[in-house]
């Protein structure tokens, strides 16, 4: 448990969904989490939640296991079909670069 | 991989630190959350990161096993000992309860 990936990069993305979109959107984005967790060896994590009461405030905190490995998602067919499909459901969207403190989990 | 755990709860905290006590911020943060993973059963994960190129604007990711674990949590002497040496560090905090969307992880 409770290990910092050496070079591993985290990313999060704050979006403020259209809400009458929010179930779609949420579809959507379920589908995209699992193939891109289950089909690239370089994502490590995606985790997707929504503030407490305001399910069209999404936050995604986002593990890939180098800056290569979020590019090669970039180009994945399944983000780009959810980028098509979500491109309109989107009202605004905040992507944050971070520096690592410490990742500490009892499933690393 | 790839389960969202059925009964656990997630927090955001989203912070700004007095720039001149970010250092001893983030090594006061890191013994707690070590500690907290290492000894609590209910702590799943806990993580912080900054912002980039703003290193007083950190993010934590927190899951806890049911919402019991958190309040045990709450009064662990580790989490104690970090809210009496921070207190005066922190500029803003924010606590965020949520939703789960999905967690999926090649960790799990």
């Amino acid at each position: 448990m409770a290990q910092t990936s050496e070079h591993s990069i985290v990313r999060l993305a704050e979006l403020e969904i259209d809400p009458a979109q929010v179930e779609a959107y949420k579809r959507a984005l379920k589908e995209e989490i699992e193939a891109s967790v289950r089909v690239e060896p370089g994502v490590l994590t995606l985790y997707a939640i929504s503030v407490k009461e305001h399910p069209e405030q999404i936050r995604l905190f986002e593990e890939y296991r180098d800056a290569a490995a979020y590019q090669t998602h970039l180009q994945s067919a399944h983000f780009l079909k959810y980028k098509a499909e979500t491109h309109a459901m989107i009202k605004s969207l905040r992507l944050l670069e971070t520096d690592q403190i410490l990742l500490s989990s009892k499933y690393r």
